[in-house]
């Protein structure tokens, strides 16, 4: 251990007793995300922060020292982008958990970081709301890590991201000054959005301390209809004759290899001959009608099988299938699970260009996602022991993010750009563009402690 | 005039032959927006441009003189942030009107900044969509302009701001330097969100070139209510109670002396006996069914008279009484036209602060606005002749002010900042905010030559 990385750690055993970790066993549980492909470095330590005085004293401590500081959720990120650098400081929110306030008829909540997504949700439930954003690890990540990745889900398709749930945040700079990003109210134009800024800035301008989220009443009904294609292109049409005129919840794809995967693992028994599935999930007062409507556009489309329940438990059953997509793919091998993002027309394409990657490299690929919004999970399964089928997975991977890019998509819809797609960052972005991104992280962090090297 | 004014604009009308105006009589169309409380300067020169080129040229120019630039769209801001400013360059962009394409399937569309939004709108119509934000004035403002302000309206309850419909801006910075803010896909998590950032920046940060916006499918059906209360607070409580079970695209409130105002500009004959009108307009395909629900809430929470009706027309009517508030207002003396916010159920005990402060002042306020949003717009009326009155008036809207911002709320919900809320600015924005928005806005702008000493 440097003097350096020893200094700082003592310096954050001082003035944090009893929140900081420095034993290299127990701090392996800080080193990384869910991300496979990215690095992962040592920190000099952890701290557990339960209070935004803490987060404060954390970063006042690690400016000192110069030392990085990672922000920390549950890590169950998927770029890499919680992943400890060298010597840094690990700044684990997960113990700021308490839900503040729960206001029901004005309909917000106020939490802390660490809350999980599902436990939020499940309070709202209880008093006839929901927190619409839903990604697949809603049970499992904290709302800071929803915020600083944007993240996505299924319900995107009618409900959007996380950041169009947000009402202000409460944020802690790198020197230790906290700002508030803006009153809760529904509407408000004074000065510059510094809350959708920090939303989706992983880490890189500040540490969310509290954030003001906005819930809705829960649906009145939901129902589901499901549609087996014999080829993508057929889904695909689809999914734009539906959002014509209906507006699901979600409009989920998955491919042959995800049908056959999940078949494997559940027995669900999916026609394993239809090229594509497309899952479609209404809500609201006509959500029987309106998954009705989608059942006939997909077989005017061409489905060969259709069906539709305005049964809960039976669309559940349905939604499951998508579900255990990325699970079933990843009892077939070792995964390397991409997102892109295109035109929701230019998905076939997308489509086609990613069937011929994985013949090209003689890899399996599985797509699945939400095809409402143009964002796709092509995930590449191949055997990790085999050097060769590791390069050759990789170079696939490569491949699926380019084919977006030539399509004028973005490398990341939703998983953010972490340390994963670091590389990939300048064949998106222009370099004026980068150049005022970099400038705006010097404005918050001069002096580049937060997450350096990563997001942007 | 001075030299250096002399020279910039001899230097834009060497560059730029046949666009640009430096006649005074001619200027004076350029000086202001509709804000009366707003000062304006005497520009050194007009630029109407007609093309990317013209505005990267203008902006270098600018710059090689240090001369501030305002950029015009159609002039209908009411907070002065289009107003000229002393030797200024005002650059003008209603002559970049066209629409550069639309994509039916893909419904999107790309428009210069000089469109219309009423144009947007009509042409998306044609093709079964439409574009949602929904200022006032939409027919005479400019997309450019909306997005600059954020501008909101009335169906912002259920389809959000224009900042809600906007994929990806092309814009020029203050060097003449053009970036493009992202890819025009539903999602994208690479890097900071450019978009949001310059969505609402007031011309301070960069001159939007073009726009790629999103149009939704028409709805299959609307359907109004109208509901008159005794009290503003029933009002209230029945738009909280509404908002808890159905999701109409507009919830309208007019007050007393806005009711009184109309009944004496069209003789629609409400009833002068009610506190408060509630205008809710449902749309979709259970659009009927959902404003009979409204309609009924509102029943139930006090309302002496309530009607509703599926038929446009009769809806329309409806509406039309709330869009006739301001003229009405106009109509009975001089306006101070403010735009606060707060959390919705905080709105009677600001229209409580309103009432308080009409009769501190001894002046006229008739407040309406956009209930389901918290933002309401009340307008002081007084006679311009009278020094004591005009005295009166604007304290009055200072203390309306005030009183948002003693509920959490802000200054400004819609209309922006500009430079009549900028003497409020430090009573809503802490010094660390405003710090950081300064420094944003010298990284996209270090010579500050873009709408200087406004927007934040
Ligand atoms: C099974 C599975 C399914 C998934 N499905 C989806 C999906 O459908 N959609 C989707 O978008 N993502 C999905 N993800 C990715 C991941 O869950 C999300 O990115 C999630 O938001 C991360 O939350 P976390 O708490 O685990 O954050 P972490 O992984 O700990 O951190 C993520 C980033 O946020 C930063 N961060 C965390 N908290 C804060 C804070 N309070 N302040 C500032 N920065 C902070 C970190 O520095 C890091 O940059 C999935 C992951 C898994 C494992
Ligand atoms: C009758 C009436 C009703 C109204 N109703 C509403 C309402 O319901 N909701 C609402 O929100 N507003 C409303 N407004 C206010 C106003 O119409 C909006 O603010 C509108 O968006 C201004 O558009 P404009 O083209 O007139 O812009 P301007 O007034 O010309 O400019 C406004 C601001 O935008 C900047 N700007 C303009 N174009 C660009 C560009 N291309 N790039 C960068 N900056 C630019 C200017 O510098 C200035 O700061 C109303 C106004 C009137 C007169």
């Amino acid at each position: 251990m440097t003097e350096v990385v020893a200094d700082v750690a003592a310096a954050l055993a001082a003035a944090l007793p009893g929140r900081v970790v420095t034993d290299r066993h127990a701090m392996e549980a800080y080193r990384r995300d869910q991300c496979l492909l990215a690095p992962a470095g040592r920190p000099a330590a952890v701290v557990r922060a339960r209070s935004t005085d803490d987060v404060i004293t954390t970063l006042r401590t690690a400016g000192d020292h110069h030392a990085p500081v990672v922000t920390r959720g549950a890590g169950t990120g998927l770029a890499g982008a919680a992943n400890a650098i060298d010597d840094c400081v690990v700044l684990s929110l997960t113990g700021m958990d308490r839900i503040l306030s729960l206001d029901v008829p004005g309909r917000t909540a106020i939490v802390e970081p660490g809350v999980l997504t599902g436990v939020l949700d499940a309070r709202a439930r209880e008093h006839g709301l929901w927190y619409p954003p839903d990604p697949g690890s809603k049970a499992i990540s904290t709302i800071g890590g929803n915020l600083a990745t944007n993240a996505g889900g299924m319900c995107c398709a009618k409900y959007g991201v996380t950041a169009d749930h947000v009402a202000a945040l409460t944020a802690v700079l790198a020197d230790g000054r906290v700002i508030r990003t803006g009153p809760p109210t529904r509407k408000n134009v004074t000065g510059l959005d510094l809350t959708r800024l920090l939303v989706g800035s992983e880490g890189t301008l500040a540490v969310i301390v509290d954030a003001t989220v906005r819930l809705r009443p829960l649906p009145a009904a939901t129902a589901t209809a499901v549609a087996a294609f014999p080829t993508p292109q057929q889904a695909v049409d689809s999914v734009l004759r539906i959002a014509a005129v209906a507006d699901p919840a979600a409009v989920e794809l998955m491919d042959r290899t995800c049908i056959r995967a999940v078949n494997r693992l559940t027995r669900m028994g999916l026609d394993e001959s239809s090229g594509a599935l497309l899952l479609v999930q209404c809500d609201g007062p006509s959500a029987d009608q309106e998954a009705a409507t989608c059942a006939r556009l997909a077989e005017a489309g061409g489905a060969t099988e259709v069906l539709h329940t305005a049964d809960p438990t039976e669309g559940e059953m349905f939604m499951q299938a998508r579900r255990m997509v990325y699970p079933a793919l990843e009892r077939l091998g070792t995964t390397l699970l991409d997102d892109v993002g295109v035109a929701v027309q230019d998905l076939p394409r997308l489509l086609a260009a990613i069937e011929r990657t994985a013949a090209d490299h003689g890899v399996l690929v599985g797509t699945f996602g939400h095809a409402a919004d143009g964002n796709l999970h092509p995930t590449v399964v191949y055997d990790a022991t085999d050097r060769d089928a590791a390069d050759r997975a990789r170079a696939a991977f490569d491949d699926i993010v380019a084919a977006a890019l030539v399509l004028g998509g973005t490398i990341t819809g939703e998983h953010g750009v972490g340390s994963l797609k670091t590389p990939y960052l300048d064949a998106q972005l222009g370099p004026t563009e980068r150049e005022l991104m970099t400038g705006i992280k010097g404005v918050f962090d001069p002096g580049g402690i937060l997450n350096p090297g990563r997001g942007y």
